[in-house]
């Protein structure tokens, strides 16, 4: 008999697909799956969803699972285990999930968001785990953000602090979809970058995304943006060096309000690679209060594939 | 013989002049005295001051004292009782002063920066007494913060956050002594604002505050702009609205990053009352993340006349 490995699932639920693995204590993905939310079925199929694709992962299991972590958007109450409208689930509004799926299992379970969750998951298992204290930034459709502080989740009040895409760079600049102008978020996020390079290149009839998206603004890209500036393409890199000011002016600020100075960033555009973390950490180096200067860290997060899996099931590792 | 009152010493280090009092446990001040701080003498001489105004205000004193409380800017080591070059105190360099004042006088000593003092004197006795997270904001010469979550101050890996003062709202903005651009203070700080002010008002031939500055623009001030807003000036009702957006706009961010809602704020240009409160609470409340905007609170400080020296003699009462 081979001896058991500690580990704990891990459930990413998204508003497309629901990713469940199990993962062992030391971060390694032992047994994955991956199942369509159907979310558009409402909130009681997307549940039993979760629980059919636990049921499928824990079939000829043989590890000691030590609980079950949930990552998922929204606004959660931890302690509960409640989900309240995530926003890519339409008309979930409050469901207590994780005690729905512990009853289910009879294992416990840690229901965080996942901005948290990636957090917790650098904490435990990737590039957080010898800083006390870091800020966790994801960068995809939207800007994440999870606050790191001695080794603890810093919360807020009522749970939804760390929503770093939602710092103002510019009070009158660009206008954000949550109201407000000039959101890193509405500079940075996928979308709208996406967005913002399809009206540019109008004015950019040289620049070498035009072949690489067969002149079609379609296919306008992080990733096509990425090839055009590593074969030199001036516009390209501008776009990535905008980007470098714009978070590093934002890392700036949170230094100087949190006194925390190590940056990780995660998701799709993190790939922009060393020119984007060379310009963040510059600008942010620069634009900070002298004495934090010398402290500033930009630094790429390590959980990369299946990063949403490891993060949650990082949760279970974390509180218990 | 009448009964003892426990009570505290508040020593208030300003660049100009050393604010003593006793204090007692329900921010009554029962004594106080004001020296010289002779900062140009060197900071034995600075030391030595406070010495002897310490020992002023014990002279005759009857009451209990519990420890004295020392607010000063610059860099502090809160464990050591530390400070690090005070910004208003040349050449002052590394001192001990928290051992160097015990020592002298047998009384426990806590050393806080004068923002975070701030802060602990509304928690204490002034506005944040039914608050457990506030952010602090005292506008002044400079803009100083100091950020209380459940009761503590949240002061980051290395004793300096809260510097709300230098969150950027405009990466591009106008250049603050800092080294950034579009700091918050370099729009609200009282000699920025004054400067602003007087380049100005060329344009503004009409308005009244050229008439209460005796047409020259060495007599701009806060209390001059306060003054011909309350006369229905348009010009300086349209600079302390700004103000609002720009604060607002600022405290947006910070609550999406803290989720803390509640905003307290002291110093001299928070004299501009109503009109610059509602137009903060406005702007923040727009901008803010939907699910926090019904929890933001902007409210005046408490402590105004000596609230430097009450603010010291609660880092006692908060401490011990």
């Amino acid at each position: 008999m081979t001896k058991q490995i500690k580990a704990a699932i891990g459930v990413d639920l998204g508003g497309t697909n629901i990713k469940i693995g199990i993962v062992s204590s030391n971060g390694k993905i032992l047994k994955k799956t991956s199942i369509k939310t159907e979310a558009h079925q409402g909130h009681e199929k997307v549940i039993e969803n979760i629980k059919s694709g636990i049921k499928e992962i824990l079939k000829s299991n043989k590890q000691k699972i030590k609980g079950i972590g949930i990552g998922c958007p929204g606004v959660i109450n931890v302690k509960k285990g409640t989900v309240e409208d995530p926003p890519n689930i339409p008309g979930w509004k409050k469901v207590k999930l994780g005690s729905i799926i512990q009853k289910e299992f009879k294992i416990d379970v840690c229901v965080e968001n996942d901005a948290n969750a990636a957090a917790i998951g650098e904490m435990i298992f990737g590039a957080g785990k010898k800083y006390s204290s870091f800020i966790m930034v994801t960068l995809g459709t939207g800007v994440g953000g999870g606050i790191v502080f001695n080794k603890k989740i810093f919360r807020g009040e009522f749970g939804a602090a760390g929503e770093i895409g939602h710092i103002s760079i510019d009070g009158n600049g660009a206008k954000c979809n949550c109201g407000s102008y000039g959101c890193i978020e509405a500079y940075i996020g996928n979308q709208y970058l996406k967005d913002r390079v399809r009206i540019e290149l109008a004015d950019q009839p040289d620049s070498k995304i035009w072949e690489l998206i067969d002149n079609d603004l379609v296919n306008v890209s992080p990733r096509i943006i990425q090839n055009a500036a590593e074969q030199g393409d001036k516009y390209a890199k501008s776009i990535i060096h905008n980007m470098g000011v714009q978070l590093g002016t934002a890392f700036a600020s949170l230094s100087n309000v949190l006194d925390i100075s190590t940056f990780i960033i995660g998701g799709g555009v993190a790939g922009f690679g060393k020119p984007l973390f060379e310009t963040i950490c510059k600008t942010a180096t620069a634009r900070v209060l002298t004495p934090l200067s010398p402290r500033v860290k930009v630094i790429p997060a390590k959980l990369k594939n299946d990063a949403g899996i490891k993060g949650a099931s990082a949760l279970v590792f974390y509180s218990m």
